[in-house]
């Protein structure tokens, strides 16, 4: 299976908002996800490290709903990039997205050690307004599922 | 403003249940969430630490799902607690919950330095199930909104 993303999103986002804990390429301290394309899906893997755990042998819920959400906005900056003619990559800035909404559905315990796997298909529900509804596997279980709604970032995350 | 909590429900779980990264005190490397009463109400506060950044200046998605998804288990654990009779701070073993299901709705911008505070409301559904509607205040600023679907830990978390 192939686990490495070579065309990230989040490779093409400015510095200025490359921050992101979970997925900013400049957080030193943060996780560093990348979300590409695999067809007409989204995907971002991560293995949690040790300290992410919920209870002893199984991955804390808020590190998946925290993977859910930036694969999400990720996934809806892959989307309206890709309508407006470009692919990570290609060197043109793409959209940053913001979580509007962000729900998740823990369906059975997510074991530590296993390779996550956040698959993604996205849906526009305006220009603006993307939904992304996101299966989230260890190895090849099924754990968790999701819906992030992202909407360009509005200019009250202005500085 | 009164933003400790003396006597929180995670002083009470059991050592074996007290690993979250969110709030289990013996997780080093974690956040330490407390939740207590104020009332009918629950409680915790939370300052982020610098690196849960999202956009620079603003706090990163992820970590107020985390605040939100420990706040909600706590706060059934503290409910069905109360509903069995005890409070915390009794030496009584508190009923351990786990997230069913997670719903954040980000209403603005939640800004970095800030205090948050999340306020729970707690409702029985069923016995083992209970749900918490959840407000998320930077200062006095309500920023984000939640609900939180907890269930009494089952088996399958036990290794």
């Amino acid at each position: 299976m192939k686990t490495e993303i070579l065309n990230a999103i989040q490779d093409e986002y400015p510095d200025d908002f490359a921050w992101c804990y979970g997925c900013g390429r400049l957080n030193t301290e943060g996780n560093h996800f990348r979300t590409g394309w695999n067809g007409d899906e989204t995907v971002t893997f991560n293995q949690p490290s040790e300290e992410y755990t919920a209870i002893p042998g199984f991955v804390y819920g808020g590190a998946i709903a925290s993977l859910i959400d930036c694969h999400g906005t990720g996934s809806c900056s892959l989307a309206l990039h890709r309508k407006n003619g470009f692919e990570p990559g290609s060197g043109e800035v793409p959209p940053r997205f913001v979580t509007a909404s962000l729900n998740v559905n823990y369906l059975k315990p997510t074991p530590q050690g296993a390779l996550l796997k956040a698959v993604g298909r996205v849906e526009e529900i305006h220009p603006k307004k993307w939904k992304v509804f996101v299966e989230l596997f260890a190895d090849e279980t099924l754990c968790a599922t999701g819906e992030v709604v992202g909407v360009v970032m509005p200019a009250s995350f202005m500085k």
